[in-house]
């Protein structure tokens, strides 16, 4: 009997930090990689081909960027392999380094894939806003000491709801043709976050849309924040919608805040 | 005019897991210290050395072990220095490495004394129970990958609540003379942990106590989880208080679990 081709689907919650991104950019290659950072991207793949020894090609919904996280990255992949999705996601997780989990294991359509299947994707951004750090986010958050106008910041963000033209905000690299993407939904809040015992003051940006340019939540973020410090004034975002001009746009914000969240399917 | 000697008070939160500890302890300075492992202590002094260049030293409300964090770990030192609290914690913050932090620093009074004026101090400890590990909460939280029964952990709990002489549940190398001490306050409960944007079930375990024995905490939680997950019987623990012998602790629970929450004060 031939052994028939399966099509397995992982939901992967990883720790950034200390990698070079989900996969190599493309665009990018001509940048001189660290030697000492892998990606998660081949971290799996190895772990799997050591399990399954076959060879394996992980497709994803999308890359992360150096030292951006993942509560709910989405990959797939095919094989020949029997072995119970259970076992296999066991197996993986003995392996992986401790800053990588498969969160969930299981048996995709035959026509799923990770990117094309995808309908929309959710990123969150977290900024911890006080007057001094917290040794426990270190690496998950960017730490703004300075005073932030979330109420303005939300006003502002509410505009880019909606189908637009993020060229101002995406960063060169990428390797869209289109510069037009939607954003279903966008959200600024400040919440008093619960962790461990204490209590951390974060203003949280969740944005969800049928698409991301390369940096575009990055540069949204960054300029956000430039707003709300008063860096950059009301009216701003509205300005680099129209004229669509990368130099408009606020510093970009650092990978270590940002998290994708989840990954919504047809 | 002659210099007035002032009591300045620390809140200090660190992530303990590259330390060896807020100080050595005494009575096993013969182990062999790691070479790159700073102390907590010696890392604040020599920043506050720096800062107000005379000699500092640091009092804690006690020690913390390898790999132990602090929310809220209480110090106090004297100096001469009449530099403003506000100016000296911001100063300290941004010399200090990124897994020490002050949260508070003010003037206390002159009799003051991190130690001797504690009334009682909470411990937390953190287990995460589900199959798979959590990328977000390495070297913060113990994992756990077999079931739990918390309920029985409750119950067992509530028998150490009052005065006892916990010589059982603490290890050889302490300074104390006495093995009794008070329980004041001590909880067991699941809670469905929300961090970053996912849920996490976390067993909790909170201990408020007048004084703690030298890993008095950690052989306490692991008697509970070794009752949790079968490995114990129910009324081991008041077998334990009864006998009062260290062979019939569970396995110490490892020391990134364990978080130092508050110091009350009278």
């Amino acid at each position: 009997m031939p052994s028939v081709l399966r099509n397995l689907k992982l939901e992967i919650e990883y720790d950034g930090t200390n990698y070079c991104g989900w996969q190599i950019q493309n665009s990018r290659q001509s940048i001189v990689r660290s030697p000492q950072k892998k990606t998660i991207q081949e971290t799996i793949e190895k772990s799997l081909q050591k399990i399954l020894q076959e060879k394996i090609k992980l497709i994803a919904s999308g890359r992360t960027d150096a030292g951006v996280h993942a509560l709910a990255q989405v990959a797939n992949f095919t094989t020949n392999s029997k072995i119970p999705p259970d076992k296999l996601q066991h197996a993986l997780n003995s392996i992986l380094p401790d800053d990588i989990v498969i969160n969930k294991l299981k048996e995709a359509g035959t026509d799923f894939h990770s990117r094309f299947s995808a309908r929309s994707k959710i990123y969150r951004y977290l900024v911890l806003s006080r007057s001094y750090p917290c040794v426990f986010l270190k690496n998950r958050v960017h730490f703004c000491p300075y005073p932030l106008n979330v109420e303005l910041m939300r006003q502002e963000a509410g505009l880019l709801m909606g189908e637009h033209d993020f060229k101002a905000f995406c960063a060169s690299g990428g390797a869209s043709k289109s510069t037009i993407r939607t954003i279903k939904d966008i959200s600024v809040s400040m919440s008093n976050y619960a962790l461990y015992a204490a209590r951390y003051p974060l203003v949280v940006i969740d944005i969800e849309a049928n698409g991301f340019l390369y940096n575009m939540v990055r540069g949204i973020v960054g300029t956000l924040l430039d707003i709300g410090r008063g860096r950059l004034e009301k009216g701003h975002i509205k300005k680099m919608l129209r004229l669509r001009n990368r130099k408009l746009c606020g510093v970009t914000a650092p990978a270590k805040g940002l998290y994708l969240v989840k990954v919504k399917y047809y």
